[in-house]
């Protein structure tokens, strides 16, 4: 059994946890939206033709906020076509995911149901085919009050109060050549700002994410930003990154380190962000916003290219095992981990899209294994995070060298005075006997220890089988002597409430 | 007191003065159309709701031509929303100066009101969110005589005749980073030739202005220039400057000698242009269009950021004193030595807005201080202006150096045989004496001063007090032995006019 | 009488003819289309308004594909003008040619027209003053089968099969300064490339011509290319040239060699595409479209920016005499030559704008001397084209140096087992013997010999006389010990058909 320890102590504070980490993305692909969030003959849906059952789940996942409508999709996106009575909205050609879209879902449902499910929108520009005028006339639409053409229209189209669209995306993935009208760095940086200043202008109250990069392996990874930010600096709040993990060949050792990897890729964002700050003489700090990550099985994807046009097709619907569950677990606490810098994140995406929710047309909707760490964080992970620095044994991987078998980060919630504290055993064979020394906080006395792990690594929940992974109460934890010890479970993700 | 002296003498002429150096502006913001030139419901009003008492002082005033529609806000305007039956013409949001634009007014109106205030209408494009499709739609819709999709629309709107104008700006201060749609100089420079040629092919008959830099103190000025001129240079016909001029702090004594700094400013654009003539082996010169120029007080501005969202708000009402008056004389001083390049001036802006002309909603409309010298200038100032090589004494500025006390120029209309001498003496305690050589001219022998300065010379006009300062006739002219001679009153503006 | 000599080997192939080398041109230009075309009150007029006799003519010429709508027109086009009823169509300003164009004909029309005369459009969309969004609305509408806003428009507007345009131009000659939106090469490559990728998600199956230089003599030539394929390589299939020519002054010799200035021009564009290749590391290689070609006497024109608004303008309809028609003939040989490259040749244009055919409003229509050599080299031109390398005597020319008296190339037709081929003889005074190797071809043992010439070189055909000029049978040709031999007339298109 490996031996690891680590300090919870408040004075250690890396920062608080800004709620919209737990942020996750609604697209329009696949069955994201139609039969996802939205199918109006459904036993469940609502008035206005949204499934109550994946409503429900959504707010059980707990995310405060759902980024929205893009994706690659907005790179073609015409908001125009989403607005109005929907029996006269037409259907278009999604170049990005070569889909028919019906457009019966727009800004003005999707930002009602968003709030509906206790999330707020975040809305992306389409900097693709569009530009300045589209974008500052949605701004418009979506938050001036009233009295001018593009918000009267909303008011004539049943929506009297304005959304209230606090952040808002410049483009998606504009770095990447897939992308519909995808820039250059400095093609894009000119268009985000002069984007960002009319947009700001309709409404000075937005926050505005400017495009990074795609992933940190894209070859122009570092001089994007560098560019994008020198150009922006003044007029964005946010850089985005994206990332996706999956386990290549048998290689589970190296997945199962996915985490060391984002922690890397959000270090050198922010070292590209705080050099722009120093060279442009900036006083204001840019953060970072995350906002599409998850495990992705990419290598089953047969790309846009391939795919033929269908309304609604199943696409990237893929199944999460309990080692994916454990991923995503154990990338959450990166997030959380560099909390100081990364405000927003998105699990991308919410439902069926490589989702934590599932849904069948006319069927049920059920928790994937991701759905769990994912819930439990969202729900507990909410205080200031300390800086619990591990030590623990190490192994090796083929992708990323050494890396530590524990991964942790604790949450202070300073007002109740407990502890959350997630940890993650990438042994796939052996557990770990996990000491946590409490002493500066000798009110902790009691712990609950919940845990994911299976004596099947690659077990999932599908419609027949709901809940065959679900985290288990572990009744081995102790607190005494100002230590919590406990044992973490091979291949597991695991929470700690301690109070 | 001082002694100052010049020569007349006709065969030193500088250029004939082009009356569109007269030229004023009006563009949406503020008050300057709409209870400044419009405003249906004042006693005034004539048919089509505009002001007569605005439009006599405009007639009064002496501008041969208008700019419109903007300034920064045609960066962002769609010509389009101003045309066609009022009542459906959208209410926009204006994002150049926050405000709410009914579009009650547009280029039908302005020409038509322009034309019988006796003011040829120059209009500006939006090269900040629009391009070349919509400019030259603009040029068929005001030019072109009918037969087409967009003369036809002019047609069908009420204007048989096409409005024929004449000059045409290409954007609005696009170098700079306030600007909606702010380009670099090159992303300007390609898309004003490429903007000029679709338009010229409208209408060949049109002259075009480049945008130049916005103020002297850009950063990119010069290189601005550089760049446009090498990529326009045969597209166009002149290249713009603006500026804009105040008092800081109390140091008056920099303030008085704005027009050194406009010189210089002309001077060096100059320069470029012949640099991009040079280097180019181009045969035709690029002339000047000061498009913008007055005394603002930009200080006291809050900036366009901080504005509400308001219909018709009063923004930058400054009320000029005699001092303003003054430079403003000067500064068209300035104009009328550089006639040979600068054929083009606008005095920023016509009503309210910085303006000579100052109007109240449902009141009574009144001249500024710095109606006077303007109003003068422009009935008087038509002719040949001759090289007249003032000499006399220095003083010395924080802002420019050491400038001359007295600046001058003369004007020589060589029909009547008569010449109109315009004088400033910047020295705020002391008179000058001044000798004008007349010897080249022997048939003029009597003369008229007229002088503006106030023992107060912070003294303003207002509503209540609208004459408070007005020029006045100076008893002390003598014309003799070839010699005339004169007191210059401190700090005043002078003409003499010599038949 | 000079000789020249010649080997036939059906070993030494070039390549298969791609029939699309004899494709021609229909642009919105002064007489194509209207009167052209198209003339609904003609005696010969179908149903939809186009005239039979021209129809007619067109399918004798032979041209498998037919390039539309323009040209420089099409860099002002609004694709949306041209389609639904047609008293609803706008009349627009045509900037290219200063025309009024009404739209009368569009996409459907033309589509439709042109698969009736034998001929797969090809369509190219405006990259002056548009870009990705109206490129993929058009293939959407043109090749979309149904079910979406455009593909549902087209339907709607009568036609309910999709156009299935396989070929598309991406812009037209946007390295000239003439053009509409004219473009930096950089510019023009990245849009380009983003409108290519849009257009092919839109539709895989098409191919793409990316627009390379205007003629040899510009100066991006070259550099142009480079970058151009540098940003599109792995998006487009096809590079394109435009060349014409014409007599300079009484220099006949020079514009008799013209076919030598574009086997130089075709073989360096081709350089640069195989540079493109091996930097880029692709395997696939891009091919060449001579999508604009003839003879033109440019020097003739008076200019686009001379031009007065008018409806179907009498524009450059040059009457094409037997030196011209023998520089056509010889040009199809350069083509044919460079058969493993060019793919896709238009002549430039079909019908009156400097076009084989010619027509009359109300009245008749012809065949220019030119139509001869096109309409003999499409029909028999097809199969395998051999490398015939000609031996014979040179002359010296201004423009080109030493040139071949004789060039030549052959068409072999494996099915039938026979040959063509194409000879011209440029000298003007004397025939020449020329002695044709066919030993590998023992089955060859007849041959019909066919050639265009006059004792009148300057003669052409007109309305009075329309066959004034027509190819003539020549006696003198004998296969023998597997030998040809023949005489071609001085100043000479010579046809070959050997069984």
């Amino acid at each position: 059994m490996h031996q690891a320890s680590l300090t919870i102590d408040p004075s250690f504070r890396i920062a608080e946890v800004d709620p919209r980490v737990y942020g996750s993305f609604v697209e329009h692909m696949g069955r994201c939206v139609y039969t996802g969030i939205y199918e109006p003959g459904h036993d469940s849906a609502d008035a206005h033709g949204f499934r109550g059952d994946v409503a429900d789940l959504v707010r059980e996942l707990g995310t405060p906020v759902l980024r929205y409508p893009g994706g690659n999709f907005v790179s073609g996106y015409t908001w125009e076509d989403g607005i109005g009575p929907r029996d006269r909205r037409p259907t278009r050609l999604d170049l990005a995911w070569r889909s028919l879209e019906t457009n019966q879902v727009g800004v003005d449902e999707f930002a009602t149901w968003s709030r509906g499910v206790g999330s707020e929108p975040i809305m992306a520009v389409n900097l693709g085919t569009r530009g300045v005028d589209a974008a500052r006339n949605l701004v418009e639409y979506a938050n001036h009050p009233g009295g001018t053409r593009w918000s009267d229209l909303r008011r004539s189209n049943g929506f009297a109060d304005p959304h209230g669209i606090k952040l808002w995306c410049l483009g998606n993935e504009m770095d990447g050549p897939w992308q519909i009208g995808h820039k250059t760095a400095l093609e894009y940086a000119r268009l985000a700002a002069e984007t960002a200043k009319a947009m700001r202008r309709v409404d000075p109250s937005i926050e505005l994410v400017a495009c990074g990069s795609s992933h940190s392996r894209m070859p122009t990874f570092g001089t994007w930003e560098e560019t994008v930010l020198r150009e922006t600096y003044d007029l964005v709040d946010y850089i985005s990154l994206h990332s996706y993990y999956e386990q290549r060949g048998d290689d589970r050792g190296s997945f199962l380190a996915s985490a060391v990897n984002l922690d890397r890729f959000i270090e050198a964002v922010i070292a590209t962000c705080d050099h722009a700050r120093g060279v442009g003489r900036h006083s204001k700090r840019i953060n970072l916003s995350v906002d599409e990550w998850n495990v992705w099985y990419q290598s089953r994807f047969v790309g846009e290219d391939n795919l033929e046009w269908e309304q609604t097709p199943r696409l990237i619907e893929d199944e999460y095992s309990v080692v994916d569950a454990v991923v995503v677990g154990s990338l959450m606490i990166s997030l959380l981990k560099h909390a100081d810098r990364v405000k927003i994140a998105c699990l991308a995406q919410l439902v069926n899209v490589i989702a934590p929710i599932r849904s069948e047309p006319g069927g049920p909707a059920w928790r994937q294994t991701s759905f769990h760490p994912f819930a439990l964080t969202s729900r507990h992970g909410r205080g200031t995070v300390l800086r619990v620095e591990p030590t623990g044994p190490l192994y090796d991987t083929a992708w990323l060298g050494e890396v530590p078998v524990v991964d942790a980060t604790a949450v202070y919630d300073e007002e109740a005075g407990g502890v959350t504290l997630f940890a993650v055993n990438r042994d796939q064979r052996e557990p770990v006997a996990l000491d946590v020394d409490l002493r500066s906080l000798p009110g902790l006395t009691v712990a609950e220890h919940v845990a994911l792990f299976d004596a099947d690594p690659e077990a999932t929940n599908t419609a027949e089988r709901p809940d065959r992974v679900t985290p288990t109460k572990q009744p081995d934890v102790k607190v005494a002597d100002g230590h919590l010890t406990a044992a973490l479970p091979p291949l597991s993700w695991n929470m700690f409430r301690i109070g």
